[in-house]
Formats: structure tokens, sequence, C-alpha cells
């Protein structure tokens, strides 16, 4: 039988209550106080590092963070990511080297049932999230639950993306859409 | 005669400089920072059963939380908030049961006058927000001032709804539209 | 030789981790922790008064707030912000007299190079925002680098202000478009 934990990082509907996962989001809270308590940049790259799934050796993010769990949270290295990011990773969030986040951006895993009663009765599941090396996200973007992107993506401030997208593309608006091709990155 | 904070949950122009006005949100300052800074999920519950206008025994907001008053934010049983929500209470918000927030959501009463100089001159007024039961709102999705929503609502991430929908319907995007139907909430 | 910062209030590319740039974000984050742990809005606004670039007598900001200098904010007289801004001023932000900003707005003057190879090898750059008398910006509004509006501009929440406009309109929408015409202000 698989556990709660394993379900839910699966995609697969799981109960949030569990003893396990709830400890494993009190840990989280506590690490959250810990950073957004922490004035020094270095001290909160290092919590990071011994928090989150994984982290490159050079990582800056400015506080305050959200996160669910954060061991969900895997990125490459040369992460920045300003003021006031949330990241929700019931399913794991992917992001390769070199990411710039602008402030106040969303990286949003989980989903709940679209059906009321079923979505009421508890249970709850989520997508992962997977992006490519050097991305840039302005102020504000929301990324959905499934969504991949490809290497060289830069989302303009206040999108939101509902759906994947490949290489070399500037996204931009509500849903977003391309807004510019980029050839080779450029 | 009317006092100003009668004035202000009626929805007519008020100033909101008034001595009564100014304890209640300095009451209201306070709150939020007790709240703000309890690690505590049952005592900030606790909390807010003592000073929001009304809630059920269950629920669960997450910090950091941004009222006007407090007292004018009424919501049914099985309340659940997620991080960095914003609830501008200068008329009532109403939200029924099992409603579902993600994080960085915002609802919003208050209006100024759009004739630059009436608002610059000081007044200003609100429109109350009325929900229905089993509401999910997505991660960082805007309620404008006025708007009712029935039961068995889904608000997709980042929308803005600058308008008033019924029963059973996703909405999404800015302007928010309908973006499926459900059937019995389904 | 122009200095680093010279050249980043210019609009140039810049190298952000220089030593002076460097002390004065430290100084910067210092002010934004005085600031964001004062319960008062005085001495709030008195901190703003000896940090800002410059502000006129009359300005309330609520907490919390987020800049990168705060030396290149410029505002006018009867400023008010609401809760959760966020200012990143790389380059200079000038709003004239009477704003009124909603909460959780952002005023983001910082760029990347569109170039994924250009912009990991780490200059950036930025663009001026220059707003006129009268501004309303309803909640979530964000305003991009470059952006100028002219006097008695109203901004809908959750709108993202990709471009420029003149006097006297209603602005909605992501990207922002002009939704309403006003009349000499009103």
């Amino acid at each position: 039988m698989p556990t709660e934990r394993e379900k839910m990082l699966a995609g697969q509907l799981y109960d949030a209550s569990d003893p396990e996962l709830r400890q494993e989001r009190d840990l989280c809270r506590a690490n959250m106080r810990l950073f957004n308590q922490d004035d020094n940049s270095e001290s909160r790259a290092d919590l990071l590092k011994s928090w989150w799934g994984s982290t490159g050796k050079n990582i800056t993010v400015n506080p305050q963070i959200a996160c669910d769990y954060g061991t969900n949270i895997h990125v490459g290295e040369n992460f920045y990511a300003n003021f006031n990011c949330t990241f929700l990773d019931v399913c794991e969030i992917h992001i390769g080297d070199n990411a710039m986040l602008g402030p106040n951006c969303q990286l949003l895993t989980p989903l709940h049932p679209l059906d009321a009663q079923e979505r009421i009765a508890g249970k709850e599941y989520g997508a992962p999230i997977t992006i490519g090396d050097n991305l840039w996200l302005g102020g504000g973007v929301t990324i959905l639950p499934g969504v991949t992107l490809g290497h060289n993506v830069v989302v303009g401030a206040g999108a939101v993306v509902t759906k994947s997208f490949g290489d070399n593309v500037v996204l931009g608006g509500n849903p977003a859409k391309i807004i510019k091709k980029l050839t080779d990155g450029s």
C-alpha cells in the first residue's frame, strides 16, 4: 500500500491530514520562520541547501517565502528569487540552472477535485512543475500545476501560465500566450 | 444622522478619518499582528473566532493576512485560506461553507470616486462581496467590490473577478469569464 | 567613466554586484526591516521621509513594503499605499500628488536581457516609471519598466500595465487597455 506521501508525490488523490504529512508541513513552517526572520543572505542560502530537495551552490532567495514542504523543490545552479515568492510543492517543482524569478511569483502544484462534493470530502492531489535552464519570470508570474517549460523561457510580469511551452519563447498575458519567439535563446 | 461607520457599511460615501473607524482599524492592526506572529494554527483560529464578524467552528487561515476591520468578514463552516490572503472589509464579505482559498487571494470591497477631484477630496465607499457554499479560489485570485458568486464556484489561479456569476461555474482570466459549466457542482 | 550606479540610473547595462550598489541595497534592507516591524503610521512616515528619494509631508504606507533602494522613489504630496506593495527602484519611480495605491501593487523598473546567454552573464538594466497626479491603482496592479502614465489615471485591480497612457483614463486587464475615458478627470 502506498503511503499518503507517496500518493501525493505521484499526483494521486491523497489525504493531507495524514500525520506524516502534517509533521513534514510543521517542519516546513519552522524552516519558513527561520528563513523569513534571517537578514543574512548567506545563512538563508545555507538553510535552503539543507531544507529544499536540491539546490546548486549559488542560490539567492529574498524573504518572505512560502512553501508547503520545501523538500519537493529542486533548483539548479545560480538560482535567484526576489521578494515574496510562493512555492507550493505537494508535487515536485524542478527548475534548471540560471533561473531568475521576480518578486511575488507563484509556482503552484496543488489541485482539488472540480466536483464540489468530492472536493469538500477532503482528498486533494497535485501535478508537478518542470522548467528548463535560463528561466526569467517577471514580477507576479503564476505557474499552474502540471506546467512544463523548456529552456530559455521568459515570462512577462503578471502572466498566468496555464499550459506547457517549449524552448526559446517569451510568454505574457492571462492565460499566457507566446508573444515572441527567440532564436537560440536570443 | 447615520454614523460614518453606518454609511460605510451601507455602501455610501463616508469619511475614513472618522475617529470611531480609526479606532476600529487600530484594533484590527493589533489583531493582525497577533495573528501573523502566531505559529499555532489552533490559537490563530481562536483569534479569528473572537475577531472576525462570524466564522464556523472549523477554520484554518495561514499567515500573513491583511484586513481593514475583520469585523465585517463572515465565513461559514470549514473555511480554509492559504498564505498571504488580503480581505479588505469596508463593506461586508460573506462566504458560505466549505471554502478553500489559495495563497495570495484578494477580496476587495473598497472603492473611490472615479472623478479625480471628488476622489482626492477624501470620501470613499465600498460594495459587499457575497459568495455561496463550496468555493474554491486558486492562487492569486482577485474578487472586486460588489461581486456575488453562487454555490460550487471554482476560480482559476490569477483570475480577476469583476462581475457576478451564478452557481456551478469555473471562471478564469482577466476579466474572469466562464471557462467551464459544472453539472450539479460536478 | 560612469560608475555602476550611474549606469543603472541611466538605464544602461550595469553590474548589480558592484560594492557601492550592494552597500546601498543592504541599507535599504535595514530600512525595510525597521519599516515593516513598525506599528506606528507616523514613525513609518518619518522613516520614508528620511529614506526615499523624496516625499510630500503627508504620506501613509502600510506594511509590508519591498524596495531595491528606496532612494530612487519620488512621490508627491498625499501619498497613500495600502498593504504589501513592491517598489523595485533600480531606475527612478516618480509619482505625482494625491496617489492612492491598493494592496499588493507592484511598480517594477528592473529588466534583464532577453537573450539567455547575455542574461546569465549577469548584467542587467532598467527603465523608469513616471506617473502624474491623482493616480488610483486598484489592488494587485503591476506597472512595468518604462511606463509613463498621465494625470487622473485609474487602474483596475489586477491589471498589468505594459505600455504608456496619457491623462484621464481608466485602465484594466492584462495587458491593460483603456476601458473608460474620463472627461477632465471625471
